[in-house]
């Protein structure tokens, strides 16, 4: 599976943890809950700064949000 | 620091304890060797596929490409 797709998981799991509902979500973490919404489902070839970003919001280093991949 | 230039320095490291040179390092990962040497220096912002692909192409886990980060 790509990286893309597993990353996507990964950070549905980490929204998912903190019960937060995809909008609310990604008005925390200042992205359009569409871009979200397709992150998520591993349809967005993330940046670097993107990725960076969203670990910052969940609070996670880069590393603990790739474990395992 | 900046994910990309964090991201750029680690990259380097994995090629220089390979002997590689940038050119070599370029070629074996099916990137152009400019390109390299941007991504060294903090200077792109990386997407996922192309970072996968560097991993993969240092075997590397994408956990182990940020350990640390």
């Amino acid at each position: 599976m790509a990286a893309n797709q597993q990353l996507g998981m990964r950070i549905k799991d980490l929204r998912e943890a903190r019960d937060w509902s995809q909008r609310e979500c990604a008005d925390f973490l200042g992205v359009h809950h569409v871009y979200l919404a397709d992150v998520e489902l591993g349809k967005r070839n993330l940046t670097l700064a993107n990725i960076e970003k969203i670990a910052a919001g969940f609070g996670v280093t880069l590393e603990e949000l790739f474990k395992g991949l």
